[in-house]
């Protein structure tokens, strides 16, 4: 009846989004897969041999199938005038977290071809694509090991890229995604569309299975995901706020406190539009927009800063991370999420809530 | 089952957007109620005249419920130099339009009272708000009249004060609707909430029953809509693309024609953030955004305009509000959308697409 789900060996429709930066440690990825789901590493900002590490930590946790996310490698061009402009707007963060440190070497080196090497040599399951499409070569090789191949789009357009690229399924990314835009076109990086009119637009021109991200928390949003035509629902926030994940708890405690506006967008972090919890950094950088570098210089440059407020405990210079659904937000283990999530939905469809 | 339903004596979870500016004629408004749902005029811009005629006809057309929708009335304050300053930047759409006419008389005088008096004189049986709340002394009064009064909302914070202001229910409407925002508190104003996000948080904090709205144009969409926990669903560009509307046939071929990603917000027209699809217009515009003045200034300013160009069969100068999912759309008769979204609706009930 669903065939990803076949395709991918796993219970349940749900697929726990591969947050990077540390969220989705070995026991969070092998605790989704063991509940019926499906785990997945975010190796985004992962270098060959902690991600080689982390596969091998999940494989002893969990003998049931798992994924792993990369990104797409963004060469951005380097101006030193811009870099030490760039670089002087973050001073007064520097200064307030005592980091001394002078500007980052900023690398277009990227660890692409060497991740996939550890995805092809440990026969991960499933990997995942974020920023963009990787070359055709790439996919027909990993296709030629039986590793299952999923993009991720933010419009119609870029979900059917992913199909002719001869991906095995697509996430749409809706409005309400935390986290990074996976936008890859230049439409998609000017449209926030909705999931309630993204699944069902994307699903009618494609052939491929569709999985729906962005603001999904509970058996409601995945019932409701399915009903729009999706075939799985990827949930970020809900698996990054349950004890088995990686996030520091400040930023848990800031998605259990926030309200649905008060999640915003913003390219202070990064040079990338991606959506979190609003807070000093995002507010004093709104002046210096126009300033900011492009993905990944901006995300290299503040990287000392976000590690230094994570150690500090200053949650106002953290990227706080979060979908638009903070309210719908529990601690909990990964397993308590699973409970709840398959009775509503079995809830759900007894009592189908249509009049007639 | 679903109170709702029963309060507004309707067969189907289904209401139609109240779209003002002529789409809601007679003949949609009770061909919606025939059919089931509940048909809505859409009267923010009529006077008490126009609205009480409108009524008398829907009336003569269907024996069923139906309802009226106003706009709160909103005060902007006139400056004369501004007012020259945003008459002259429209200087080339009145040139490119053959329009002749000065300054147009900005009134601030509304119809408000005027409207409710008509409303209560002919006993209509339901009526909605946007942009804000009535008085609780006007809420009060429609009550004890037994008319249903429903209000609009964009944050969970609106929803609530709809609910504290005694409404019998509320819309949320989400990022994905076309048209005006129903935004009425700063937080609304800057957020763009997701319907996937936006239904279920509001559900949780809220007694009364919750009506959803934006980008829901078929039977997955309105299933979705219930699964998420809307006791109902309201559609707005769906209808507008039904024979009986009276949409101009540019704007229903610019919906068919149009892909999500070209689906924008602008203030162009209105002062008033509104969602529709891109033209040249709105393009052009861009570069004044500082200077175009608040609702409903703006809105009277570029009424010749807006009139013309539909005359003058100019698409580039009207406004084509739309939600975001313009590819599901349909020219059909609202009896044929009916069966459509029912039948989908009990197809999605039959195979209920839950893996266990």
């Amino acid at each position: 009846m669903n065939s990803l789900i076949e395709l991918l060996h796993i219970k349940y429709p749900i697929i726990q989004a591969p947050m990077a930066g540390g969220i989705t440690t070995s026991n969070l990825v092998s605790a989704v897969s063991n509940a019926g789901g499906l785990g997945m590493i975010g190796a985004g900002y992962m270098d060959a041999v902690q991600l080689q590490k982390q596969i091998k930590e999940v494989k002893e946790r969990t003998s049931k199938s798992f994924g792993v996310n990369l990104f797409i490698p963004q060469e951005a061009p380097i101006n030193e005038l811009d870099l030490e402009k760039a670089y002087a707007i973050l001073q007064p963060y520097r200064d307030e977290l005592d980091i001394n440190n002078g500007i980052p070497s900023i690398s277009n080196a990227n660890q692409f071809a060497a991740q996939l090497d550890v995805i092809i040599e440990e026969k991960v399951p499933v990997v995942s694509f974020t920023f963009g499409l990787p070359s055709s070569e790439t996919i027909k090789m990993l296709k030629n090991q039986g590793i299952i191949v999923i993009g991720t789009a933010t419009t119609v357009n870029e979900a059917v890229m992913n199909e002719e690229s001869r991906m095995d399924a697509v996430v749409v990314q809706g409005c309400e995604a935390g986290g990074h835009r996976g936008s890859f076109t230049s439409e998609g990086m000017n449209s926030l569309i909705g999931l309630m009119s993204l699944i069902p637009q994307t699903v009618d021109q494609l052939s491929i299975p569709v999985i729906a991200t962005g603001g999904i928390m509970d058996g409601r949003g995945v019932t409701a995901a399915l009903s729009l035509g999706a075939v799985a629902a990827q949930l970020g926030t809900a698996f990054l706020m349950c004890h088995e994940s990686g996030a520091h708890n400040l930023h848990k405690d800031a998605i259990l406190a926030a309200h649905e506006d008060q999640v915003v967008l913003t390219k202070a972090f990064s040079g990338k539009l991606a959506r979190g919890i609003h807070n000093l950094f995002i507010e004093n950088m709104k002046a210096h927009e126009a300033k900011l570098l492009p993905y990944p210089i901006q995300n290299t440059l503040t990287s000392d800063i976000r590690k230094a407020a994570a150690k500090q405990n200053k949650d106002q210079y953290m990227s706080l991370w979060s979908g638009q659904s903070p309210r719908l937000s529990t601690k909990q283990s990964v397993a308590e999420l699973f409970n709840t999530i398959i009775s509503q939905m079995n809830e759900l469809h007894r009592n189908h809530n249509i009049a007639h």
